[in-house]
């Protein structure tokens, strides 16, 4: 087994054991459960939790930037709606509830993780990045009126995210779809030029975009 | 010493152990020493640590419902401004940072709390109230233009809660300042008619509105 297989495997048995445990209740053995090595394996490759853990957000952003890559097909009005829907998951999707969750978990001890801070730090400028991206690119295309993409994406994360911590936090249903179309009403609106709309909610996913990408040797 | 007096330095302690401690490693041994009293006589007021930290949902609660109450002496386009600032509050205060790290670190519990999700649904429902509350006034006032007062305070709060949480989680120098002329710009511009302007980031903050009017009897 090369490095690079064994560490994708702990790296999606890291994901499994977060939406199984939770972080505060994540162990090594319960990553070693997931796969078919043991638990002193695991630490062939990687030093402590954390180091697992520190390995983890660098998977995520590859992996993010997969999806985003694909997702160059399509226009930058449905680029941005699968990115608002992306955040703005669907609240029965059970997996995912669970892993936001745990990240939710993860988040609140970086505060006392300068490790952990420089890691949503790194994050934070892949999400500024592919908002930033789309609404130069909608501009760029005339399909989104004059704005500043720096603020708008500021604006739009800041919300995105602190709609998933409420909703997880709060279990209030129909409150990602008030959101949704709170942020397309409230901001998206005033940045389509007129004859552009926005998707409906789920109209357009990361994961479809993906899939007709993977489709599609273009 | 009664059952109100009790109360209020038991929330009090609670306030100053949640900002040393932070909630994970907070206990009620903690809190007792915060005040003048056993932790034997803590339980005499309060079942559980739970039941602590349900009272002092409420207990925040009616700080924020009597600082709004005395808000209301300035005008809408200004309460707004407090309200924004006193959200994302300065990121040198180190105590209102450590309070709200304590209290994330509270909310990533609120998942597996039912509890914990119905005090912040009630926090949720106080928020928006106030939000919308000085929205449709500024309406009737005349100084914002039409919209919808539900949908842009659901956007502000998701905002503005997502940016606090960044910003405890990712330490970035100066991104308040991005998230507050961001929302200024994308969201309050829209709002305003011509001739009004959005107060400056800490020209009107909910404190000196509570001592001001703590100063007037009117």
């Amino acid at each position: 087994m090369t490095d690079e297989s064994a560490r994708d495997e702990i790296m999606t048995a890291t994901y499994e054991a977060l939406c199984e445990h939770g972080y505060t209740e994540l162990t090594t053995q319960a990553i070693a459960d997931q796969t078919d090595k043991s638990k002193s394996l695991l630490f062939y490759h990687y030093d402590s939790k954390d180091d697992i853990i520190s390995a983890f957000f660098d998977f995520l952003l590859e992996h993010f930037d997969e999806r985003l890559a694909a997702s160059q097909e399509v226009s930058p009005v449905e680029r941005l709606a699968a990115l608002v829907d992306w955040f703005l998951y669907d609240p029965d999707d059970d997996e995912r509830a669970s892993f936001h969750t745990a990240m939710l978990e993860l988040r609140a001890q970086a505060p006392y993780d300068e490790r952990f801070q420089a890691h949503l730090r790194r994050s934070d400028d892949a999400l500024r990045a592919a908002f930033e991206d789309i609404l130069r690119d909608g501009l760029e295309a005339g399909v989104f009126r004059d704005h500043d993409p720096a603020e708008t994406a500021t604006v739009l994360i800041a919300a995105l995210d602190g709609a998933r911590i409420r909703q997880l936090t709060m279990g209030r249903d129909a409150y990602l779809e008030e959101v949704r179309s709170g942020v397309a009403n409230v901001v998206v609106a005033d940045l389509l030029v007129e004859g552009e709309s926005f998707p409906e909610r789920g109209a357009v996913s990361l994961e479809a975009v993906d899939a007709a990408a993977g489709d599609d040797p273009e």
